[in-house]
């Protein structure tokens, strides 16, 4: 039986385009899949909990891979990936796991995190890894509207079609925590799954709150109609903003 | 009367090869004199409360400027100078003051945080920011000889040479606090002026110590006494771990 290896993976999504393969070959899932195939000598794929847009990045993205029948310890394997990835890359941890794991489909849910600098200068240090706002937003209002968006709802309001519209748009999300320290705002987002671009779509919609250009109702019932009217006024909050925090299983 | 700005400035080291200006242009201080020189119209000469070596960061470098006589109010210069900076690069504020005010000599002192990351990986978001220490530090042992530092001590075995030696060596460090954050550990020094690469040489010391290749007496003995044996032994943190995080007047 082949070995299973379970990865967990940091990335700075800035020079990749994203998680999924593509024929340049700078994806994040690409960069991983060169990496193993050349310490273990054959081909392989990896199977991430699920793909990040071009520019998002991760502390915790998971994802599992097929290895060959021998079994270097898995510290090994930190080390020797490490050593090949770019720096904008990490391997954290690793371990060996039953057949029966796999990192998309043994997924019980996700936390993601999504960052906005809410002044008049982004400080450099923030360059790509918060969304800069700089006019001021109304928090107890983004914290009311919140709200809205915990629970089990249809997200087909708060989602991208890729090509075609997801089967079923019907999540839930347990908890949505809003938190301000000086100038950061923080919106941090746990739930059993997230659809195409939700998140930032969500993220978006509260931004429009905190400006005073929605209302908590405008989300509720966007969360009641997805009609096209209501998807025409759709903001979508930058990629750079956001980070994939864990996965749960 | 030429108008006197004072700037505070917040920079990422990595682009730039210091503060100081040179002839390729490419330091904060080029930087700063092309978007001030092309805003006001004529040339001009900036002055930093000290230099910063290239990889140094900034949180609140300080400098000041002589301009015209136009006084255009200070918000005004804030937009229009980081419209034309690099990203890496910002004003974060910026008022007018009298001619009696000088950036480097009306100094009182600086604090400098020097961060390590002490961890077999250094994460994507820790690089350039962070130096890597992957083996595991003793930090009692480190706050412990950290103690050596503070006070009034001739610091001529903590310095390197600019050509030649400075011709007072003599520093007060008011406090060095150590702070231990997971993985992160800082090195936080107050004091009434640095000499060059001070910091990163303490550093060095105090990372000597945590991984248990010198002591506490060892430091003690090199502030009493800057022989060229116990130079040898010196080891400089790497730059990109040292962020200048205010000035005080």
């Amino acid at each position: 039986m082949p070995a299973r290896l379970k990865l967990i993976i940091a990335y700075d999504g800035a020079p990749f385009a994203g998680w999924q393969s593509q024929t340049h070959g700078n994806t994040i899932q690409d960069h991983l899949e060169r990496a193993i195939g050349s310490i273990g000598g054959h081909a392989v794929r990896v199977h991430a909990a699920g793909r990040t847009d071009a520019g998002v990045h991760a502390l915790g993205q998971c994802a599992h891979v097929d290895l060959g029948d021998r079994r270097p310890p898995a510290e090994k394997w930190i080390g020797a990936l490490n050593a090949q990835l770019p720096a904008a890359i990490r391997i954290m941890r690793c371990r060996y796991v039953s057949g029966a794991f796999h990192a998309r489909y043994s997924a019980k849910g996700k936390v993601y995190r999504y960052t906005i600098w809410n002044d008049a200068v982004l400080p450099p240090f923030e360059r790509g890894r918060a969304w800069h706002v700089a006019t001021p937003l109304d928090v107890d209002a983004i914290r009311a509207a919140a709200r809205e968006f915990e629970g089990r709802h249809d997200f087909a309001g708060f989602a991208a079609n890729r090509g075609k519209p997801a089967a079923d748009t019907v999540r839930t999300i347990s908890r949505v925590q809003i938190r301000r320290s000086g100038s950061r705002l923080t919106i941090q987002f746990d739930g059993d799954g997230f659809l195409y671009k939700m998140v930032r779509l969500m993220t978006g919609a509260l931004v429009q709150v905190g400006r005073g250009g929605a209302t908590r109702e405008e989300i509720r019932q966007r969360l009641a109609d997805n009609s096209a009217a209501i998807q025409a006024a759709r903001l979508a909050a930058p990629a750079e903003g956001l980070i994939l925090l864990r996965v749960r299983y």
